[in-house]
């Protein structure tokens, strides 16, 4: 997507034609700064760091973490694989793009190796892209539909699933994109997203930076907008959904869909395959919800008048924090999925229509 | 109630018997200050700048300016009233207990005015102190009831309704003070309550310092532990309900009473007579919501780790924010209402039976 008018992927070769161009994301949305990555070392401070997040951001970095490593040192494939794979333990497409280039590398001789990274890699990224982007055309109807009717369409969105978290076009916020490409007139509503103001920082930074319009709210008020008929429509993205069309996904997801339903507001989930878990069908009860630090709950960062970065303490002093990361939304709330394959509903049956390979 | 052990209400005559203390809430919670006034102006001031805050208190602080005028000029009784009132306009309170002292003094010769305007601030004081105390004795069978049952009480509250702002209980957090001086093991959840933060402020500098379990979560949070049993009742204030049982109440309350009803949580509110509106029926369609400005979403001020206040923009440049400050939780999500006279449901039935002079 674009920033200031310039197209952008979160992760993208250098014109040199073998370094690897990330926007360091601790810096946004203050600085926009793009860090260029030379080595594979370079590539897993970056997600170690959190310089890129979002699982599929991840996974498209460490791919070309390998390019890099096979570029300079071939023999040393296993080691890297496993470093890398460290980096981030609990991400599940982290472990997924280096097992695809374990594959694509690990019978080739050594002096091979290094142009089949890249060229896995760059496939990586593409896959994602395009998995994006058709998520994107299967949810851009739903917003076509109501511009349609009104003139123009209300989203609200909660957190960053937007293109930052992925290598392009986002998940929830591909449709977006879409729509107001295609000319229709809309606008968002961005949660800002407390405790870690993913809306406030990143949502709201994308899609500025694209043009789109959009208003920063607190986390507390999309239920009165909704009341007040200012919301045509949620779209979010999900952590993992469950073969019964559970959603887990940032903390608070639940009560806006809540909201949604009480005022007859469509509560849409974007999601690509990668994020389906066959494997659990009560969400609420089976998985398990990240406990993250009350520092992320006391304590704020943000820029002062004059452009400092500083941390101030917002809590009482003495008082404790609690801080579950997600939350699980039940699938009798969610109005159905946008997936690469298409919609469906958040059911069984649903999802095996669309995937029925994983039944 | 009590800061370190020691008891305080938030207005007091001093030790000399005539000046008028009050803590600097604008200091709060960063630090405990009292301010000692001693001429109306100082009170009004305290007023305009929000050293005092909460309908009741202003009220209370109003009424002590006024004594505080009556000892140095009686004379300028009308002109004193007027400048009080126009401190905080939109304030019900304010006025009424301006109007107490009008017709406690108005007929009086000016030598007497200054005792019966003290006498007149300590009823005004007292009363309001009196009514928040029944609040607490009628909403402590429900906290009770808990405790018994389960050998201990979790509670969640959203933004402030406690002593700070009143004169002493508060209304939603005095049956939790009362719970817990008769010794209930009771435990506060506190909704931090973007974006002003009163919860995360006020409410856990009160609860801490009178030896209050409780911990703050961001307002996303509520609805993930009313899911998984951690929360047994939630008890917060309001500022306006309506003849049928609709309730305004700062921005957020809705979504809370939206997920204590989808887990059959009881949502209670605490109120005394004067925040009842018998004039307005439908919450939604007729109470006004004040919009506040953008900045309090997109900047936060809070104390730096070497003891600086700083105030930090949040929120990506550029970007806009909304503000609505309140929002109408509709009756039927209501599970019954707490006031002086004791409880009843959130319907104009229940309102008549506890205030049938009302009708």
């Amino acid at each position: 997507m674009k920033i200031d008018g310039v197209s952008y992927r979160s992760v993208w070769l250098d014109s040199d034609g073998w370094s690897v161009n990330i926007f360091d994301q601790t810096k946004l949305p203050w600085q926009v700064e793009v860090l260029r990555l030379t080595t594979w070392e370079q590539a897993a401070h970056a997600i170690r760091s959190m310089q890129v997040r979002g699982a599929p951001l991840i996974g498209a970095v460490a791919a070309y973490g390998v390019a890099l490593a096979m570029r300079a040192e071939p023999g040393r494939l296993d080691e890297v694989l496993e470093t890398l794979n460290e980096t981030r333990p609990t991400a599940i497409n982290l472990r997924w793009a280096l097992d695809r280039q374990k594959a694509a590398l690990h019978n080739l001789p050594v002096e091979a190796r290094a142009a089949a990274a890249y060229a896995e890699a760059a496939a990586i990224a593409d896959d994602d892209a395009e998995t994006c982007r058709r998520i994107g055309e299967n949810g851009l109807p739903l917003l076509r539909e109501i511009a349609e009717k009104k003139g123009r369409v209300n989203v609200l969105t909660h957190c960053n699933a937007g293109w930052l978290a992925t290598v392009d076009w986002g998940t929830a916020l591909a449709p977006i994109y879409m729509a107001h490409d295609t000319g229709l007139d809309v606008k968002v509503w961005v949660d800002e997203t407390r405790p870690r103001n993913q809306g406030a920082a990143l949502t709201a930074f994308e899609l500025g930076a694209h043009g789109v319009k959009h208003t920063v709210i607190a986390d507390n008020a999309g239920g009165h907008y909704m009341q007040h008929g200012e919301v045509d429509i949620v779209i979010v993205g999900t952590d993992r959904v469950t073969r019964t069309g559970d959603v887990a996904n940032k903390i608070g997801t639940y009560l806006k869909a809540l909201a949604a339903q009480d005022n007859g507001v469509p509560f849409w989930v974007a999601l690509p395959h990668s994020t389906l878990d066959m494997r659990v069908r009560d969400g609420i009860a089976e998985i398990p919800i990240e406990e993250r630090s009350g520092a992320e709950v006391t304590d704020m960062t943000g820029r002062t008048a004059d452009g400092r970065i500083e941390t101030v303490r917002v809590v009482s002093a003495g008082s404790q924090a609690a801080n579950p990361a997600f939350d699980v939304t039940p699938a009798r709330l969610v109005t159905g999925l946008i997936t690469e394959r298409g919609r469906s509903a958040a059911t069984e049956q649903g999802l095996l229509e669309l995937y029925p390979e994983k039944a």
